[in-house]
């Protein structure tokens, strides 16, 4: 390692948090944009709500344990890390289906209007449950509609009931501006949905302050909850009361255990709720949210620039951009924690990397993505992944048969 | 123990079953039909997904270890146990986001009606999702017609678009007619949902040869799988290719890792899935689904009809039904695993049996139910049930001010 790399790892306040997770020696794990690494406290956790509570204490457990609590109290520990007061954040579901939830309310809500309107560039579930939002409502009363990130604004007009966005695209790692499209949004009547799956947990998020209306967001990433965990969505308190959601389930009734005949909304966020949740996997995110206890947000995003433009500035100064195309933002503010790279042998040179134990992701057709975890990630796996980077764009390796077949997940 | 239980235990060619559950000691656990006992094998195989897969093979264990064919692999070992052929058979989500998927999918294919008839009596959660999609469609597109149960044959009429019935009823164990409703149902050219909640894993069902269109099922009662394990659903294979789903998310897509624009559903079923699986506690019930390959789902049944009958003979012989009424229907054929009784101060009664170690649950306003898991219940535990019931009605207990306060979840 450099001295550069290790004076930045010696002087950072959070090279500690790395003791926190159960990583794979050797590897420079560059994925949590994907899947967050394995907390300590979450094996502990997890077999204690496998052995201990549902195993000796069954079903008085929803009680006992409070399992029947957990998408609010998960769900209050997400809130303080996006900006949200009490009462307005659930952890629940997967985006997918939040997304469904609340983009039915944004059109209950601004009933007079039609339109989604959406960039093309966002991951595609976003616009996936958006269509089948619009096939089932009918084109009367939904549409879809598209444009480029940079055209958002122009596009604002007063058939828009809803804007939905990702803060961070999953692709270049660029970031939107959230105070300024909220606010464009409100200023011709259209409510923001924010998709914040690539960055909570890795950026501070100011949703109340900034007078967002709805979220919904990722566990499994930058929060470390483990593969699928449950999902999480945010409802500004001022929508509460008025707006409903089709997915009306026995746990977003006002008193679930009466077992009425009609549905009736709980109040608040709780309406949210459709089934029961996947308790053991949301006991998992709870533990892996533990670790936000020993850190700042604002730590974590001073971090993860500081890593994001120490490997940037290291893909230039060696001279790797003249065969690499990054796409990821100079400018700190207009990025998220991960650095995008363009490669026309994109796939084999993520396999080449990953035989190096440097594990990435490829996203098609051309693009590698290297994820920063501030909690985990240190200068010293951003200058080995750099290093492993030169090496194999110098001897074409990317070009090996062995890194030829694609496997089915990407 | 009485010899004749004794006799039944010694008898019973599932009893060495209950070594594969890790369960207290001394307790007698009758409420499977809420949340099944926890497996041996669960632990287990939790610890490897934490541990050795997410922990160690990280992002690379949703190819290496096919956590992305969970959904299907899963729903395959449940299709087995229901009378499903391969490809129909989904594990994902919760029953109340599948019924929603269905319904909808119910709609569009019967598009020129507009009914969903429902019972009465049925798990509210069937009638809210059904509410809730009535709600976002208009009545113009769907109604939600409820009547009791009785009177379902009866409703059935050319302008019902779907039939959705739970086929043991969550309150009184009684078993519908599955095959004469389907085929009633039919004869008016609707549909059939069946919810399977309460009798999928204990006894035989026989989708496929019955004909049935839809059906959604539970993974955390008689299949063990843990609190709020994953849901299933079914889709029999003469409706794919022509019905669509509204919570049409990424993982339902034909090539979710294209990341291409538009949505375009996967062939099959496929379709139906929609976001991330929570993969931890969709391992733990595939797990759980293990016990299964010991055993017939056809001597499942016959003990579960053994030790209820041999309750509700317990019940009558002890004279207990002069104080409580027996709501499970007598003829083995229109009855679940559980035997419900109503009895006025059924909280207070439901809490002396749980102090006594025999855990059963209450159902507002009025009921105990007694579930029967054949897999860990022995003929022993059903005569200690009696047992205690009886000195608890004799001497008046259940009125005691320590069994007053009622608890959030029952």
């Amino acid at each position: 390692m450099s001295d550069h790399a290790a004076n930045l790892d010696a002087d950072d306040p959070l090279a500690d948090l790395r003791e926190e997770f159960l990583l794979p020696d050797g590897t420079v794990y560059l994925d949590g944009n994907s899947l967050g690494a394995l907390p300590r406290a979450v094996p502990v956790a997890v077999n204690r709500v496998v052995e201990e509570q549902w195993g000796q204490d069954l079903i008085s457990s929803w009680n006992s344990h409070e399992w029947i609590r957990l998408p609010t109290t998960v769900g209050e520990e997400i809130a303080a890390l996006i900006g949200a007061a009490p009462g307005q954040v659930l952890c629940c579901d997967s985006i997918s289906v939040n997304l469904f939830k609340l983009l039915a309310t944004a059109l209950e809500i601004n009933a007079d209007r039609r339109v989604i309107l959406a960039a093309d560039e966002d991951f595609p579930t976003d616009a996936y449950i958006a269509q089948g939002l619009a096939q089932l409502l009918g084109e009367s009363r939904c549409e879809l509609r598209r444009v480029a990130a940079s055209d958002i604004e122009s596009a604002l007009s007063d058939e828009v009931a809803v804007l939905m966005l990702t803060e961070v695209n999953y692709r270049s790692g660029e970031r939107h501006d959230m105070q300024k499209l909220t606010n464009a949004a409100h200023a011709v009547g259209a409510l923001v949905l924010w998709d914040l799956a690539h960055s909570a947990g890795v950026m501070p998020i100011e949703l109340d302050s900034l007078n967002v209306d709805l979220a919904v967001g990722c566990g499994y990433k930058y929060m470390n909850g483990g593969p699928g965990a449950p999902a999480f969505l945010y409802v500004n308190q001022r929508h509460h009361g008025c707006a409903r959601q089709p997915l009306s389930g026995w746990l977003g009734h006002r008193d679930p255990f009466a077992f009425s005949v009609d549905y009736e909304a709980a109040t608040g966020v709780q309406r949210y709720q459709a089934g029961t949740p996947a308790i053991i996997s949301m006991v998992a995110l709870k533990a892996a949210l533990g670790v936000f206890e020993k850190v700042s947000i604002e730590g974590i995003r001073e971090k993860s620039l500081a890593l994001t433009s120490f490997f940037m500035g290291g893909l230039e100064s060696r001279g790797l951009l003249r065969q690499l195309e990054c796409l990821t933002p100079k400018d700190a503010h207009r990025r998220g924690s991960q650095v995008s790279v363009r490669f026309e042998q994109a796939w084999g040179l993520s396999q080449a990397l990953i035989d190096e134990q440097v594990i990435v992701d490829f996203r098609a057709p051309d693009i590698v993505r290297f994820g920063f975890a501030p909690m985990y990630n240190s200068f010293g796996d951003a200058e080995r992944a750099l290093d492993t980077l030169a090496e194999i764009l110098a001897d074409g390796r990317y070009l090996n048969d062995r890194f030829a077949v694609r496997a089915t997940v990407t």
